[in-house]
């Protein structure tokens, strides 16, 4: 019996990890199908993780992480969990992908949620050099610079709108001609000087050298017309994949409560709404999507599950 | 005008201004008393911030923060603020020691709060080395060791059965032989095998020698015998000060919703009850008072006051 399962080793999952066996838990397995890090690991440049002296990429961020959260007896499995179910008792069973199953007396959901691919052409190549998914990491690399914001829902609308305070323009393109945004984000977005909202268009493609991204190409869908806008940066908001499976029974319903976009819900402690299920980072609601918020969060779950299982 | 008021400079200040300003915020200001850094300076070992590498003192642990907060545009004030008003048309009046007003659109308080004294012989003397108010932080620098808790309630209890899961063994000093504690942590404090209970004591003093503490000495209150504990950690769990004063308007009324420990109640975005004021850090409800929880906190609170003002 373990005290404890946490599934995902990203910032969350190795914070909690720390605290909980640092705390005085003896089991507590900690599951990551990769390496350690989590999606950061991914990133180009950090400067924004209080303490971190130099600026660096996320690789070489991550890279004392597991170390550090190791340290203190946490083991970790490299496999992926299917599936986490609530037994009498108040215990957790937790099965992987090779049908092992492991119990425990609590349970640490700490997956993340990903960005979903737009699928233009050079979205992949330049991810990470002038294509981004997180307006609050990477925007100030483009202070006083143009940049192209991909989407049409609040997410987008509202990454544009923050933007446009660091930016010089941010041209806000989207294949329709109406948004699926709440109107008082549109309105916000329309007052907006520096917004320029580039409507109906399909993208060509975003171009580059070895330096990274040079502009993107956009077609009108009515005048077939082709708008070459020559930004550095272009940030992609087409919805995100919450990692929330293993939170499914066999008919398909959480086992906790969730919001509609399949975010779990939690409160300051990180409960969720089962006794003995925590959750952390990005697959809760209302995240920040920051690295310092998912180690808040794994911090303050960590605390609250020795609480619990005292 | 000012876009954001940021009273405290600790952890969640800091981490505050950085997210504030580097998300193009152009006019902030951080009222700090002292130096930048919070209570955190004066611990003397940190372990568990993650990512933070080799092992530190609070004072290098938190000496390049400012310099990465300030670098976007943060401006410092050394004042102590005195009140915060909310005015008309969502405006913040904020009125520091020196009498000066200043208005802003938004406020964070992040001034935290910090443990009570318990008032023995050896106290000061000893803080940070061997003294602590923090399990969390300090119980692991005493794993297989015998440590001291002093106090009654719900945190002294707490805390004693935290550490008793770390620790060989640990004395619970109550000046009392009743507790103010919850039944059911009462319960579960009892149940710990290791956690002896020393009631009906006062403390003659906590000693020890330059390297640290080595016992507490303890009276009986009725049979006046001295009990010689020798013990390398004590723990005073003897109440937090909540540093909220700015928070009162002149009847002494807070003029957002607290709790009844006064910590201010705020949302996981770090709202308060009034539009426009957040809180983060120690000072709110459920903060467990951890420099990645505080840091967490502050990005939080950042990245909702920016859209709150958008």
């Amino acid at each position: 019996m373990l005290d404890l399962i946490i599934i995902g080793g990203g910032p969350a999952g190795l914070t909690a990890g720390l605290y909980a066996t640092r705390g005085g838990l003896k089991e507590v397995i900690m599951f990551e199908m990769g390496i350690p890090g989590g999606q950061i690991t991914g990133s180009s440049e950090i400067e924004n993780y209080p303490g971190q002296g130099e600026i660096k990429s996320g690789m070489d961020f991550m890279e004392n992480w597991p170390e550090q959260s190791m340290r203190f007896g946490l083991k970790k499995e490299q496999k992926k969990v299917l599936k986490v179910e609530k037994k009498e008792d108040n215990i957790f069973k937790v099965i992987t992908e090779d049908k092992e199953e492991y119990l425990s007396r609590s349970v640490l959901i700490a997956t993340g949620s990903v960005p979903k691919k737009a699928g233009f052409k050079g979205e992949k190549e330049f991810f990470g050099k002038g294509v981004s998914t997180c307006a609050t990491c990477d925007g100030f690399f483009y202070k006083n610079k143009e940049v192209a914001v991909i989407g049409g829902g609040d997410t987008a609308l509202e990454e544009a709108i923050y933007l446009s305070r660091i930016c010089s323009k941010v041209y806000l393109i989207h294949r329709r001609d109406t948004y699926r945004a709440a109107p008082s984000t549109i309105e916000h977005m329309k007052k907006a000087k520096n917004i320029e909202e580039v409507t109906n268009v399909t993208i060509e493609e975003v171009y580059g050298d070895k330096m990274g991204v040079l502009g993107i190409k956009v077609k009108n869908k009515e005048t077939n017309e082709i708008r070459d806008l020559k930004t550095p940066g272009v940030f992609t908001f087409v919805g995100r994949n919450v990692l929330n499976d293993s939170l499914k029974d066999e008919k398909g319903n959480f086992i906790c409560e969730m919001n509609e976009m399949g975010e779990v819900i939690v409160d300051l402690n990180m409960k969720t709404s089962v006794p003995g299920l925590y959750a952390a980072g990005d697959i809760r609601i209302n995240a920040a999507k920051q690295v310092v918020c998912a180690a808040g969060d794994g911090a303050t779950a960590g605390v609250n599950i020795i609480e619990y299982l005292g």
